[in-house]
């Protein structure tokens, strides 16, 4: 894979939209996360006023479920005591799926269980139903959601989780995916886990502090962090994902012959100075 | 799901076999694995040598790659440096699949793209090809593996890994699996992650050191940590697999219909005084 990497041109990448780019910056670094606009539209809104007005700022991290995600927002139960969501919404829309119409997506010709057809769509791993016309972004590792409670519409985009284990696909087409991270997995992934319920933590102290959660076309250009990601509709990412299902290298005796969705890398690199 | 294993009974159980049971006892605490000695004789049988004669204590977790695997073993790259095996053989047979031939499986019924049938051998994730007549154990959060090098028939038992990201089935039929972490997987789950290449710590300061690493028949019983596990071949288990393929709470509005191997949850218990 390295070598057809090492081989990609400019034109094989993509450079992320500070517009819809957020930096979740912690004590142990910066987390970088791709929003989907156009399979979220009202949460992005939201996500994007929420970022710009500094809402998660002081707040943590307060949930590290083993094998599942982490989840960050107001650890307040008490909605008296829960903090302002300034002027961005309430209330919004389930955007659970989307019209498949004029959605570009490049499909894996591997079978999948979970839904009739997967691949990618602007980037993202998604999936599809022909026969329901329509398109959702799924849940792999990396990818980020917005936590709702029982009534399908109950999310306001303000408790995101992050995947951290094997791919929680039943979660698909149940919760609005907001977006995926980029870069900075690994500082999310060893959160010590909670011991409360669902991994929530059992002890205040234990929460994790957010320092900011910030769009990066906020942050001043000096201060961003500049990544690009190799697109996922051109010839050498198919050529990426044939190396990956069917390894040629010399430690692998029995190459796999298919890829899940979830096992597709999706490389992100510094863009040349 | 919790309702189902309320409802369980003492057979719905089992007791994991203390001899082959091994505890990694760590700072944090204590990992407990059950190897599958019918699937990979010879590595569980030189495993159960070197952790009799204690050839793990005071070694180290060397590798910690994120969304992949934690490794450990001796770090010592210098040969003449490396801690002696004892009475453990240096050179092992491949035990990457065995003959199906008498093997009980419990298929699920839902499709795998890895494999031709997938379901659950002796407790653990199993696949099987009727075409070659071979069974393996399959790769899924908390399996644990025989690192090796390029050769398939070098890997002595000593470099042990553990599965904690989505699951690599690639590796399936290309490694030896030893066994699958029952308790404790969220001690090794958040390890730091090495910078040095495949995940291995830089610094040797960056290691974790290995307590002991001990089959359970070697502790005093007051010193054990009893464990059961829930039988993959009853009814009950059925009805477990079923509840998650098919979720029939509140919070899920659209049931997924199908589960991956990897998904099915392998829940375990302290045993009722």
């Amino acid at each position: 894979m390295q070598e057809l990497l090492d081989s990609s041109k400019t034109a094989d990448w993509r450079t992320l939209d500070p517009a819809n780019t957020l930096y979740l910056d912690l004590a142990a670094g910066r987390v970088v996360i791709e929003l989907a606009p156009d399979f979220a539209p009202a949460h992005v809104a939201n996500i994007r006023t929420l970022a710009h007005e500094h809402y998660w700022d002081g707040l943590s991290i307060n949930r590290s479920q083993d094998n599942f995600v982490v989840q960050w927002g107001d650890p307040a139960e008490d909605d008296a005591k829960r903090k302002s969501l300034g002027s961005a919404k309430a209330h919004l829309p389930a955007e659970f799926t989307r019209s498949s119409k004029g959605v570009a997506f490049v499909g894996l010709p591997d079978h999948d269980g979970w839904a009739p057809q997967v691949g990618f769509s602007e980037g993202f791993p998604a999936a599809r139903d022909p026969r329901t016309g329509t398109t959702w972004l799924t849940h792999c590792y990396g990818t980020v959601g917005a936590g709702r409670d029982m009534a399908a519409d109950s999310s306001n985009g303000t408790e995101l989780y992050v995947v951290d284990g094997q791919s929680p696909r039943q979660l698909d087409r149940n919760i609005t995916v907001v977006g995926r991270v980029v870069q900075g997995m690994e500082l999310l992934s060893v959160l010590p886990r909670g011991t409360a319920p669902l991994g929530m933590y059992a002890k205040p102290e234990q929460r994790v502090p957010i320092r900011s959660l910030t769009l990066a076309s906020d942050v001043p250009e000096a201060q961003r962090t500049p990544l690009q990601v190799l697109r996922t509709d051109t010839p050498l990412f198919t050529a990426v994902v044939e190396a990956r299902r069917n390894r040629r290298d010399d430690w692998y005796k029995v190459p796999a012959g298919h890829i899940d969705l979830c096992n597709v890398p999706l490389p992100a690199r510094a863009p040349a100075k």
